[in-house]
C-alpha cells in the first residue's frame, strides 16, 4: 500500500498545550522532540543519505537491546536504552557536532541551555530526572553511561564501514586518528566489542592502501 | 559545525558477519535494522516531509518514556519501550501499511515471514524472545501491548493535527472514521489520554467545517 500523493498544500498547525497541566506538558515535550528528526548528522545510513539524529537514537537504543550482554557488570540495559533515547535531544537547539569535526568553544554552554529548555517542557520532577540522565550520559563515568557512549561511538563506525568509509574520507581522517578517537570509549564501555570493530577499521584502511 | 559536502561518490560496502558467532549475529541484525530508516510512512513529521519507520519507532519509545504514568496498572514502561523499538522491523520486508489505507489480504503472512527472517538473524534464544515480544504487540492483549498500541495510534494523530490534518485529507477520512478507528485502541490502552486526543480531533474537523 502506498499513500495517495500528498499534493494538497501542507499547512503547519502549531498545537496549544496547557502548561499548568502535567500531561499537557508531556505532550508539549513530545511534540517538540519531533524536531530531532530534522537534525542532520554528518554520517550516512547504509542506503547513502545523511542520517538524522532521531533515527540514530532509535538505532542506538536497538544496539543496547541487542548487545546488552556486552555491557560491563552492573549496567542496566533498560536504563541505557532510556539514556540513548534522550541523549541527542539537545541537538534540537545545538545542532549535531560531527565526531571528527571541530567543536565550537561554547558548545557545552549551548547544550546545557538546550537541555534546560527542552527537558524543562516536562513537569518539574520528570524534567529533573531526564536532565540528570542526560548529564550522566555526557559525563560517561557510570557503567550505564560508559556502555551508552561506547554504542554511540560504535554505531557510526559500523555505518562508515558500510558506506565506503562514510565520514572518514569526508573529514580526511587517518587510520590512526580513527583508532585513537574511537578505541578508548568503545574499549572502556564494551571491551568485548572493540577488537571486532578495530579489526574492521584496519581492514578498511588496508584495502584502501592508506 | 556542518560536515564537508559528501561530493565523493558513495560506495555501498556490505560487511560480512560470521553466522557461527553469536555477537556477529547481533551485529548482522543491527546492520539489517538500519534499513528501517528507508521505510517511508504515509504521515508527515511536523516539518512536513514523510516520516520514516525508524524515527517513528524512536518517537514512540519516547512517548512511552514520557507518558508512562498513563499506562494501565501492571504495565512495564521499559518492556513497552523494548516492544516499540522492534514493533515495525517487519516493515523492512513488508513495507508500511497506512492506517487509513487498504490492507493487502496476505499482509499477515508477509509480516510473519519478515519477523522470522529478521529476528532470525539473531542467536536463536534472542530471536525467540524478540519474536514473542513482536507477536505480543500485534495481539494487543496484555497491558504492555495495549499501551504500546495506544501510543502507536496516538502519535500519528498528534502529527496529523500538527500538519493541517496530515493523512486525513490524503485518505479523505471523515471525523467519524477517525474517531471510530483511533478511539478504541487509544481508550483501551491509555484511557486518560483519549479525551485529550478526541477533543483535538473534533476541534480540527469543526474548524475545517467538515
Amino acid at each position: 500500500m502506498t499513500a495517495p500523493d500528498p499534493s494538497a498544500a501542507f499547512t503547519p498547525t502549531p498545537i496549544a498545550f496547557d502548561p499548568a497541566d502535567p500531561t499537557e506538558r508531556r505532550l508539549a515535550f513530545l511534540m517538540e522532540a519531533d524536531r530531532l528528526k530534522e537534525i542532520e548528522r554528518a554520517g550516512r545510513v547504509a542506503g547513502g543519505r545523511r542520517e538524522n539524529s532521531a533515527e540514530h537514537s532509535w538505532h542506538l537504543a536497538l544496539y543496547a537491546l541487542a548487545l546488552g550482554s556486552e555491557a560491563a557488570e552492573g549496567a542496566s540495559v533498560d536504563r541505557v536504552i532510556r539514556m540513548l533515547l534522550i541523549h541527542d535531544l539537545v541537538e534540537i537547539d545545538a545542532g549535531d557536532t560531527p565526531f571528527h569535526g571541530e567543536k565550537r568553544a561554547d558548545l557545552d554552554a549551548i547544550e546545557d541551555a538546550a537541555a534546560a529548555r527542552i527537558f524543562g517542557l516536562l513537569p518539574a520532577a520528570e524534567a529533573g530526572e531526564m536532565l540528570a540522565l542526560w548529564r550522566e550520559f555526557e559525563a560517561a563515568e557510570t557503567p550505564d553511561a560508559r556502555f551508552a557512549k561506547a554504542l554511540d561511538r560504535m554505531q557510526p563506525v559500523m555505518l562508515n564501514l558500510a558506506t565506503g568509509g562514510g565520514t572518514w574520507p569526508d573529514f580526511r581522517v587517518s587510520e590512526q586518528q580513527v583508532l585513537d578517537r574511537c578505541g578508548p570509549p568503545i574499549a572502556r564501555g564494551a571491551p568485548g566489542l572493540w577488537p571486532r570493530i578495530r579489526d574492521r577499521i584496519r581492514a578498511y584502511f588496508a584495502a584502501r592502501g592508506a
